[in-house]
């Protein structure tokens, strides 16, 4: 593979190669929505290069799709409407471009605006989201915490990727910040719970897949064809409230301490920008049901992290994890949420669960980090964290790196404020 | 409360009266879809009355709305708007209506049809789905058989109303038929799952509400202003998967054992409808917390009941049951969810969880009704049913009835097929 060559400046160390070329929706000036890529630091309106003729000579309609608050539309015209798209693009912001002088003018007149100069928005309406659980790691560690040490992971794990539904209104944006939220929680040895602020909010480093092809009721995907229906990835923040998760989830699992916000990257990388990076999951012992079995390289090596960012601006990075850890993959989710018939739909989003690592640095979240608090992480200011307070900024990144290439998801950052009164 | 005379005629005990005037989308022509309501057994197709300008002296611009092919954008309009249009509807189809003569002409020979004459569709595009559990004789059923006998209730369950988020793709409308599902479970005394169809369907009898007024990220809706947020009701039928159930559910809840279809019924009846048949909830011990408490008659006096169609068409009814039993009421629930600040949305759907009785001629899923099969239940055509077999229909009534006037919301009816192989 060799690199491409950018007539945009790449900076060293940028997530947004010319193998990139990820997704996203800006408000390009106040009030006007379109869909755009970035190159470097520059964000690339795709509604003008349409409007510019770049994509003119394809099959495909873009000119409806591009001007929408959400890639949705564009995303469901299909696997080979991207590609035209990330190809076309490949060409003309080359190095060595054979660009006509005047659209060339134009373009770069038109069509590309630094980022800093752009709102970038939600680039997804969610159709449905659920969440999995699918790091052993990460269950390991919650099941010593909170059940039995000796036998942390449950009968059930080993043989399906555990998932739940989720709450789709409350996923927003990287940037958008996050109220502490009140709940119920039972104070240790009490009998009654008492109101409040939680007080044990957490973190949890996820990545999620968009669903880029629906299927009917009664339909399954198989695990082999599971990729056709893949979009692309994001980086995903499961805000987690622990003290109110722990008394309210038995026995319908975790509600309003995780719904209060989860929060995504602006940008969606695709499946297509990630092959090169593709890599072997760990191996399934026991063996898995047929219709979970999967073959070749099925996970991702996706280095990710997650900061802690105090107010005096001192970035303190907790976790360092990969996405490659992943017990259940991609295929054996899809395969699994639909073997019964449930339908699925472009926009839908499916979110890892914590990735967690097997060493103690690259657990994803606070909880494990900290282990349940009685290990508390002392920042760069001094101040030691059990969990996360007021005014801390989350920040979570993603990138993957080979022979020189590198693809990545940018920031997903969020700002906790105190309870609303 | 006088009992209203209607133009059109109504049949004896029909639930469709003028005090009702639910609200659903018709394909009144083959591809043509439309707003309608009912009257007797005749379906009213609401944007043909819009076009005769029955509603043109109104402040809103029902134009737009009535022609979709779901109701959010009606819904949005807001309570005032309903009310318009249902009391528009009371004076026009009055028995002694004074409606100019080629109007009534218009009306009769363009808006009104036949029921069996339209294909009635899903009324609304649910945004986001949640599952209550709110009846506590259903919780105390279940916590009995699969939990402790003598702790059946959890020590969550007095507190808040528990429940959890479900899938809202694979919610569909009465009529809509629903594959028995495939999955994994595991046989008694099995350490090893199967894969195979589900050897346990079931129904769970539920009613649920549509929300009519979103609010933001970070938003609370307190309890003594929740009606303010609900359009409307729905009966509910949350197939359920109980071999899957068990097998699946710790420690997320319940997953692919219920997002395989949900059916509802295809009339919403609004609060308005619902107002004369309000009445007091069971008395909640211990005391709620502050923000979960309520005053004056929260719950509803709606007559449930589940019937077993056979292949030969025998109904049996194996399930008479009351809304008004309901621990927890809409009101206590709204105000739950959105407590950490959980943004709601116009669409969004939320269901009861299984509404049993005090007594078991009234528990709402054949795993109470037969005690998880110990005790089968006898059909009129000899056979047994401990759960749901293929092929039998299941169906969904609900009715409230005081001093003469009687308003209700049909059928919610959906056969099992066999497993798609």
């Amino acid at each position: 593979m060799t690199k491409l060559q950018s007539g945009i400046e790449i900076p060293e160390n940028s997530d947004f190669t010319l193998e990139n070329l990820p997704f996203g929706v800006a408000e390009v000036i106040p009030g006007k929505f379109a869909a755009v890529t970035r190159i470097g630091n520059q964000v690339i309106d795709l509604e003008i290069l349409e409007k510019l003729g770049i994509f003119s000579d394809s099959a495909f309609d873009f000119n409806s799709v591009f001007n929408k608050q959400v890639l949705n539309d564009f995303i469901n015209l299909g696997k080979q409407a991207h590609k035209v798209v990330r190809k076309r693009l490949q060409e003309i912001f080359a190095r060595d471009a054979q660009v006509d002088k005047k659209l060339f003018a134009a373009i770069h007149s038109a069509a590309i605006k630094p980022f800093t100069e752009v709102r970038m928005v939600m680039p997804v309406h969610v159709t449905d989201y659920t969440d999995f659980y699918s790091s052993i790691e990460h269950a390991t560690n919650v099941g010593m915490m909170f059940r039995d040490p000796k036998n942390a992971i449950l009968p059930n794990w080993r043989h399906l990727p555990v998932g739940y539904h989720g709450r789709a209104s409350s996923i927003v944006v990287s940037g958008t910040n996050i109220h502490r939220p009140l709940g119920q929680t039972l104070p240790a040895g009490a009998e009654i719970p008492v109101f409040g602020p939680s007080k044990m909010l957490d973190f949890e480093l996820e990545m999620a897949f968009v669903v880029g092809k629906s299927t009917g009721l009664g339909d399954r995907v198989k695990a082999e064809n599971a990729e056709d229906y893949i979009f692309g990835f994001l980086l995903f923040n499961d805000l987690s409230a622990r003290d109110i998760q722990s008394w309210e989830y038995v026995p319908l699992g975790p509600f309003l301490s995780k719904n209060f916000g989860s929060v995504v990257s602006p940008w969606i990388v695709t499946l297509e920008a990630l092959e090169p990076f593709r890599t072997e999951g760990p191996v399934q012992d026991p063996e898995v049901l047929p219709y979970l079995k999967t073959e070749g390289k099925r996970n991702f090596d996706i280095n990710l992290e997650v900061a802690i960012k105090t107010s005096n601006n001192d970035e303190n990075v907790v976790c360092r994890s990969n996405f490659r850890h992943m017990y259940w993959n991609i295929c054996q989710q899809l395969a699994h949420h639909t073997i019964n018939g449930c339908n699925i739909n472009t926009g839908d989003l499916y979110a890892s669960g914590t990735i967690s690592g097997p060493d103690p640095g690259s657990y994803g979240s606070m909880l494990e980090l900290t282990w349940r608090g009685t290990k508390p992480i002392t920042l760069k200011d001094g101040t030691e964290r059990k969990f996360i307070n007021d005014l801390d900024t989350l920040s979570m990144r993603g990138f993957s790196e080979k022979d020189g290439i590198r693809v990545g998801f940018g920031e997903c950052i969020t700002q906790i404020l105190p309870a609303k009164p």
